[in-house]
């Protein structure tokens, strides 16, 4: 199957390489960015891609090619899934497809008309840690989950000029988390509760976000969830999650690089985890594009759906809202 | 120093054994208890205990006494507590005073105005984990502290008929869990907002109580704290806390049995935690009577003090209501 | 049933205390030693035992005492056995026995003679750690037995006047490991290989003695087997075995005095391991005279014999020839 | 630089992926392998190598051809590094350069004379588990190196057919734990003795070699060594290795596909560890290319000589003996 993939950058360039060494099912036909470069172009011979252009028509326009990645800006998203939609392309687009709801309703319907397949870059769906404990949740060894907690903390904060465009903390960072709740737990949340403080950087607050922050979740189910980010986790990414049931727990911890230890007289001690994103789920993202992949050609529902990209930006939506309020906030109640 | 012991139930007897074993420099004159048995007789004979008797007066009126441990009912411990403070002697009291903020309160007072120490057994604070987290927050390596999460839960549920009379899940369970949240951070709660739901069994919300609870805290200086209990963990106590801060993550993870571990074909196992609560803090209880007596011969502040004891009592008020009414409750709003 | 404790070193005082809480089936009458002192008068006061003597016949004659502990030196072990099975009383002994086989064979032949029972002070085999994988490997989930490693490194060396007389490393330190090789695979050892340096102090090399030992087993039916010792891990006690069999591998790891961990920008970090071999094995110590209560009032075998004394000590004998001789030695060679 | 792969099986293909991904400094411009196929053009298509032969010629002839991979069979080793030397092509080529310890002096003295790079293929000095032990003792926090302890167990024996002419267990599968022995130690090995059983597959002792292995060694400076090997860890790969020292010890653990557990009624699970080598050593693969690369590229010495290939043949060579002879055998006995 060919494909095209708008949007050089950074996750453009991790799947297009991706597929180059673990899907031979796919082959890139055309990838277009409007910042072209010489480097670019070099990127993509050596990655035997045989059209290198900038603007993403030529994908749009192109009948050879069937699938499409939507890796452009998020301000761009909604508006390329249409197009790609209507083209009869099936579409694989990175997350949040937008912060505006009715946005993100309007692109999910046109993927629905055109009757193409539409993924959501959720990646942490298909990292092997956060996998397994979905595994034993489905395998019902947990018996009926009663509770969720994920914990999710990066290395360090992003530049405050990108936390002013971010849409916030719960809009940028905890939207992994809430799809994350949603996926591990299979029902859906009904009102949230938000703290949040600024800790670590003041002029974070100074741009009208905070740092620091914890959710409380309601499931439909009566279940009840929990996710704390941070901006700054300086020992590394931390990445955890925990389903507690009538039949057990399930959990995992954070990936390290190496299992070493060392034993000396003032303890023991282990390495750091990880720094950098792209090595911490190096294989999530060769997961994803798999399963989308798989969905297309398999002619199955893909596994992460357009309303799945909704449902995190409803959260999120409602979590800015408790903040500001100091109160609980129906999920009903932002629409 | 000789002692005497208010109360021969399972705490009680608890003590007796660590004292008789660990704690050379205390002597148990005198343990006392209503429900006098040869068997309680045969127990204080072994221990060396010289007198058992069936009223708590016979220790309140030795002179030679200098210290009492109160391990009745909790309905009594308010009154012992300041019979004992006006008897001069040193008081060790099992947790909680009352469940009356009035009480607790008197109580506190009445040790104060008699110039005796005055201990509350939130063991917790002595268990050998709980303790390790707590020195490395101390020592500095965590940085300043922004985020505390506990998760404890239980094996299995009380007899509802203990339920009825318990407070609710947040006096009988959650208390050592605000108290350690204050340990950990050496800052106040500001406010508390409940979650709870019934997952586990219907007759615990036919008696008014919820089995399963979250409940986020805000600190004074800007912190956030998270707690969640269940009735309930079918592998055995859960306890496990975490300290989150500028610069690191403190935490620990349940004590188990033994460390071995089979590694087979279906995978690696090992075995579950602790059922018994009496064997899972084993040395805690040790630790905190050693504590006790310490203060007492070094005429030093008690390391958990009264007025330890009235702000748990003040956090499950609050998130008793905060859970009543479906929203966040001020510690200043419950007196 | 009445017992009486010959030699109230460390290890007979613990025997003491533990028996004086948590075995009140046995009743210690009188404990005895040469190296009478107002300090060990008051330790048996305390624990209620009525006599406190100089001279071990006090035991040995009193018909009221069923059973002796003995936990004298090890010069005096073979003697006290032998008084002991002829005056009819149920033994336990520390080990070993005696150096010397033929004195080891006379020890166990009289208590054979005399119907008493006969147990040896391997407290290993009731360690949490080491009994877990011994459960495991009898439960049948590792299979079939192919290959046992451990290694026993201790904290630090012992004085070097006590290395002088203590028969060498093999009889001194890795005599325990020898007994758990046998314990953990139900065979015996037909040969030992023993490689040994001088790593740690010259001294030790001076006093005719190595500090760091690995050896290596032959099992009868096939097994291999593998010990390491080293006086000094600096570290603390380094205590692990290991089973590997047809199903599945057993093995366990290190105590740790808690189970706190602290992540950090230079990684994660947890505290060191014991370092006194008291608090390391406390509750084994415990769990071995139960197991000799149980053994003497079911009348049932006690579950380390007379012969479990005499197999290390071959080994040892075994394992000192061949590093000597810088060649395998056969079991058989020793006698 | 452009260089050339001869041998297109499974690890060459490995190489050529590898390449192509991760190390853009190189460009593979030929791969030779006697038997072509039409998956074989596609796979050299796919990954943009320009040229697919048959016979190895091709690369040894090409002026352009700065470097090239022998990944052949290993008959074939030492005939391509000396004609690749004398072609004064940089070698990368596969372990073991050959059985025979003529023909591997042979092939590295070509080397040598041709001043060209050779570089072993022992990969797992590259992997990350194996280099994080490797760098704790280097960086000189396990203070002297007293004891090196190596379990390396595969998870299921090869066929019969190939033990009969892998030259047996200690040339074709501990090969890997004397080059590790000696990576960790930067000491040399004076002499080993081996134990070995067939407690596996009756078959593979009917083929003349053993499927469960122990080994000793002596090393140069007095430390201690020790390996174990199985042919069957039903568990997946079993690959740990420890360093004890005066100030500490260096160790880890297995590799899990993932950090999940779960706890239940009945313990703790987690899943079992790799069955396939090429996913348990992903990124050693890599990583021992881009050493080759560097070393090549910034004229430096390859981090795994010549003479690194010979030592392991030696020490095999010996293990042979001793299993053989029933003694410890000395390396200078072997030649």
């Amino acid at each position: 199957m060919k494909i095209g993939i708008i949007g050089a950058g950074r996750i453009g360039r991790v799947h297009a390489q991706n597929i180059s060494v673990y899907l031979p099912e796919l082959e890139i036909k055309t990838i277009a960015d409007p910042f072209m470069s010489d480097e670019l172009k070099a990127f993509a011979k050596r990655l035997g891609i045989p059209n290198c252009v900038e603007d993403a028509d030529a994908i749009l326009r192109d009948k050879e090619i069937e699938a499409v990645l939507i890796c452009s800006s998020t301000d761009t998203h909604s508006k390329y899934i249409i197009q790609a939609a209507r083209a009869g392309k099936h579409i694989f687009c990175e997350k949040p497809i937008d912060y505006d709801l009715n946005r993100v309703r309007e692109a999910i319907q046109a993927a629905v008309d055109a009757g193409v397949k539409l993924q959501i870059g959720f990646c942490r769906r298909f990292d092997h840690n956060h996998r397994a404990v979905y595994d034993l949740v489905r395998s019902g060894r947990v018996g009926n989950p009663q509770m969720v907690k994920i914990s999710s903390r990066d290395p360090s904060p992003p530049p405050v000029e990108y936390v002013k465009i971010s849409g916030g903390i719960f809009y940028d960072m905890m939207i992994h988390d809430f799809d994350m709740a949603r996926f591990l737990m299979s029902s859906e949340v009904v009102e949230v509760y938000a703290q949040g403080s600024v800790l670590i950087d003041p002029a974070i607050g100074e741009a009208g976000d905070v740092d620091t922050a914890m959710v409380t979740l309601k499931f439909e189910n009566g279940a009840l969830g929990y996710i704390d980010n941070s901006r700054q986790a300086v020992y590394g990414y931390d990445q955890r999650v925990e389903v507690f049931g009538s039949a057990g727990c399930a959990q995992n911890e954070n990936d390290l690089p190496n299992t070493a230890s060392l034993h000396a007289a003032e303890g023991t001690f282990c390495e750091p985890t990880y720094e950098i994103m792209f090595e911490r789920y190096t294989f999530a993202f060769v997961n994803e594009i798999r399963a989308f992949a798989e969905a297309v050609l398999g002619d199955k529902e893909t596994p992460v759906t357009g309303m799945d990209g909704l449902y995190p930006v409803q959260m999120a939506a409602a979590a800015t809202k408790s903040l500001k309020e100091g109160r609980p906030v129906k999920i009903s109640e932002v629409g």
